[in-house]
């Protein structure tokens, strides 16, 4: 008799926040059927991923057991859950179900890479159940900071699993669908929940979280008492705060023009899914120039500081003819994600400098997150009471205290992170394997791997400057001319002369008394060649640069 | 008649956080005879500064100006006051005065730097007055998170200065003098206050500042909770927190070991300069191997996830053969400068996996901040109502918040940063002139300028990758042999094949078809070769390298 398992299998976001990508499977061990949930980037940066524009999973498991893979499930259209789609999708090439707002986003990226949109389907709100294989999958509307966020149900006949996606307990959420305590029971009524897959980026936060409604206020207050400009950023993605945001305008009497193109596109995508039918009209950056300043607001994009954003380039000077001046009000209606503060920062004293009043979060009176803080958890966790319980998308620490309050109110919880395999069936969750995953990094069109060593060079070249020494030997292993050497991202002079030359002289003097067996031999003589030029630059600067040795051999012709 | 002015010229530290530096003139205008108040450094991070080792402000003006400058003067130790006295020092030669603890740290800079360590005096707490040409200045004990801070008073024939140092209003301060209005009250009655330069840090801090002395008793009862081991880290100089760690190990019968040179040293030096005499006593790490982990503490360097220290690489396994396990507690007694979020994250999520509790600052419960909040500023203000207050130490925003705060108050408050010459003998502040003010590197034992290209260069090659071309020619302007590239931190392929051959083939065909104009011209062909590498880089890898090319002529011998 074969016996059929469920398995858990998180691919990416599983101690990390972004990157998401979860495998369900059903069936006999090693060859369950598979189905993906979410195909998220994490975002680069300088300390460890210079130059790269973008951080995807490596999915090679799932490209290796591709005859197993039903499909692909996205529960909403932020970049961390859908972003990587139109680069992966290629390698896998498997039906993506979403609900319209997701799909339609998703669509868009489709379009861009000319993939074929008809890949995506469009799913409506649980009861519609998509069936692949074992699993019947429904879409659950939650509340989020991004229109039609879905939880999933994913029926199996092992059990039930509830994947939470990204939510939060908004009973007014201004755009999209509030939370609902009573769909939530009636999923637990209806069968019992295995499983709960939750979302832990919040756990850390003790307050019962806040509608975004509670901010409707505090900002149109804060619009109606300025004059001059006002220009707001937030996620382009949150069609609710756009909303909120332009709603202040509306009453201030204010025209509203959205700056930055994933604001323009993220609202036509929301209006043309029909999730927004009454956001206030706008105003195009050619007309808002005529415009007096004190009747006009601006949301833009860049509430990271992204150096090529609305916000950042405002800060900078001006954009698309629009220019901010002393006395004019900039909103963050946003949080800093960490690591981003230094942008933000930047951003803030540039402003400061044109005397721009700046506000940020206000402390939660201009922002609230959309996930749920620990009360809003241990909710959930009460309403669907179920057996097992994973924390996921956290970074370890998350993923651990979430674990923690799961199993203080009894829930057998475990901390599962990318690349294990967890076995469902049982009454606990139990490892059973493990898989390489890692991350992909898409560095201009070229996909590389994270330990290619690609970047790791790039890393050095920033922190230790970079040499570079040819050599001309003819056929009969004489060095032709001197050792030549170029230095980029070096002191120009060392403590004895111009860096270059010390080292173009310590080299030569080496080329003249080197014997032919080392002249002879490529690998030796790169080996002393480099060796001479770290030593130098450890003399000379104090810094082991990186070294690049070119031996060029002339053949008689 | 001669007009005597009294000037002040911010070189550093005005329109940022860290590398203070401010200069002070009296006399003929342009012949102002001088002094300077604290040499900083600033701290390098991989966005702007990959490979630096420290920044320091350019003095380059004051060099200029060697015959006019009579002193140095060092407000307290903290690196971003005293870091570049060891660098920049031989530059200036001038002598130093400051208080015995600062005195001391600032020796052990100049033995690491083989400086004559009798350049820096030790000066005692006002009424002991240091006269120089027409400055007479007295340093007045302030409360901070390091032992003797000092403000200083500035007497000129023109007035009364006082230049706050970093400072806050701690009556009880565990270590070190307590901040004494009735010290304050007395210089203002004394003399009036021309002009406050005052610390700007914490002005967006709304609440009055906490004690050091409030954080005693969470601390000690967090530690009394714990079995197995407990670590904390803090900064190296804020030995008053130190004691209070090691107070609350004794009081749970712990032994106390420090690990981190940083940290032995600077509580040497407390104990040398007399500021700290009763520090429990402390174990060696050798020792502390031998003590059961329940009755140890180790107080460790690293708090801002620095990854040489103690924390970061305890949170990657061994330190001095001490290990974290699972239970135990690491303690950040430390706030998070921005910018240094992730590489704390990182720390705090190897913990968890390893199953070890960390606790952070705990929302103040574990931490207080050394600066004065706002309301201590308005605080200090009225005690020593200025004339003028002239905000200092913080960046474009906490200068212009601090600046309104003061003008709301009526005094006459002027945002000035680095560079600006601000005429201060009139009864308002005025603009006299600007300087020209900068940063240098400090890169391995060479120092950089900041505009010099040399960290521009190693941004670009970790953003872009490096490509080096080599080609031969004859004295006849043949090419011998065929182009040659190697690349450094770039995709091995690209769309057609392996990136470094593509772009051989594209060169080595330019070069068969290019005329003898091109080829005897080194700019035209290293332009020509450069041009072509990047746009097979844009075609192949969607990337446009950085490109060195070299162009070897053999000469007939």
């Amino acid at each position: 008799m074969t016996v059929n398992r469920l398995i858990y299998l998180p691919l990416g976001g599983a101690g990390e926040i972004g990157m998401n990508a979860y495998v369900y499977g059903y069936g006999p061990a090693n060859k369950e059927r598979l189905i993906l949930v979410d195909m998220g980037v994490t975002f680069p940066d300088m300390d460890s991923t210079p130059g790269v524009d973008l951080i995807l999973p490596d999915m090679t498991w799932l490209e290796e057991n591709l005859d197993r893979l039903e499909a692909i499930f996205i529960t909403h259209a932020h970049e961390d859950h859908i972003g990587a789609l139109g680069h992966l999708w290629p390698r896998l090439q498997k039906p993506v179900y979403a609900r319209r707002f997701t799909a339609t986003v998703g669509r868009l990226k489709f379009e861009e890479q000319g993939l074929p949109i008809e890949a995506i389907n469009i799913v409506a709100a649980r009861p519609e159940t998509v069936e692949v294989g074992p699993f019947n999958v429904q879409f659950v509307p939650v509340s989020h900071s991004i229109p039609e966020s879905a939880a999933l149900v994913i029926d199996t006949p092992a059990g039930r699993i509830v994947h939470s996606g990204d939510f939060k307990l908004d009973r007014s959420p201004v755009v999209g669908e509030p939370w609902d305590d009573a769909r939530f029971a009636e999923i637990a009524a209806e069968r019992p929940v295995k499983a709960l897959m939750c979302d832990s980026t919040n756990v850390f936060s003790l307050h019962p979280g806040r509608s975004e409604s509670s901010i409707r206020e505090p900002i149109r207050d804060l619009v109606a008492g300025r004059g001059g400009l006002v220009v707001a950023t937030t996620f382009a993605s949150n069609v609710a705060r756009l909303k909120t945001l332009a709603e202040a305008a509306k009453a201030a009497d204010r025209s509203v023009c959205l700056m930055g193109r994933a604001m323009k596109r993220m609202v036509a995508a929301a209006e043309q899914s029909g999730v927004l039918t009454d956001f206030p009209r706008t105003v195009s950056p050619e007309d808002a120039a005529d415009i007096p300043r004190g009747n006009l607001m601006l949301i833009v994009t860049g509430s990271q500081g992204e150096r090529r954003a609305a916000s950042a380039q405002l800060s900078r000077g001006k954009y698309l003819g629009m220019e901010m001046k002393a006395g004019d009000l900039f909103l963050f209606s946003s949080k800093t994600i960490p690591g981003n503060e230094r942008d933000v920062l930047r951003i803030m004293n540039n402003f400061s400098e044109m005397g721009v009043d700046v506000m940020d979060d206000g402390g939660g009176k201009y922002h609230v997150s959309g996930h749920a803080n620990r009360p809003d958890l241990e909710h959930v966790h009460r309403l669907l009471l179920p057996d097992m319980l994973i924390p996921m998308h956290g970074e370890h620490r998350h993923l651990r205290e979430h674990a923690r309050i799961g199993a203080e109110a009894g829930l057998a919880a475990a901390v599962v992170t990318n690349g294990m395999i967890v076995d469902l069936t049982g009454e606990t969750p139990v490892t059973v394997g493990h898989v390489e995953t890692g991350r992909l990094y898409l560095d201009g069109s070229a996909i590389v791997g994270a330990l290619d060593g690609v970047i790791r060079d790039r890393i050095r070249m920033a922190l230790n400057g970079h040499v570079m020494v040819t050599v001309i030997l003819d056929d009969d292993n004489s060095v032709l001319g001197e050792a030549w050497v170029e230095t980029m991202g070096l002191a120009e002079r060392g403590r004895s002369g111009i860096l270059a030359e010390v080292m173009e002289g310590e080299l030569t003097e080496f080329l003249d008394g080197a014997g032919r067996k080392i002249l002879a031999d490529d690998d030796k003589l790169d080996e002393a060649l480099r060796r001479i030029v770290r030593q130098v630059g450890m003399e000379e600067i104090g810094k082991k640069p990186e070294v690049t040795v070119v031996v060029s051999r002339l053949m008689a012709e």
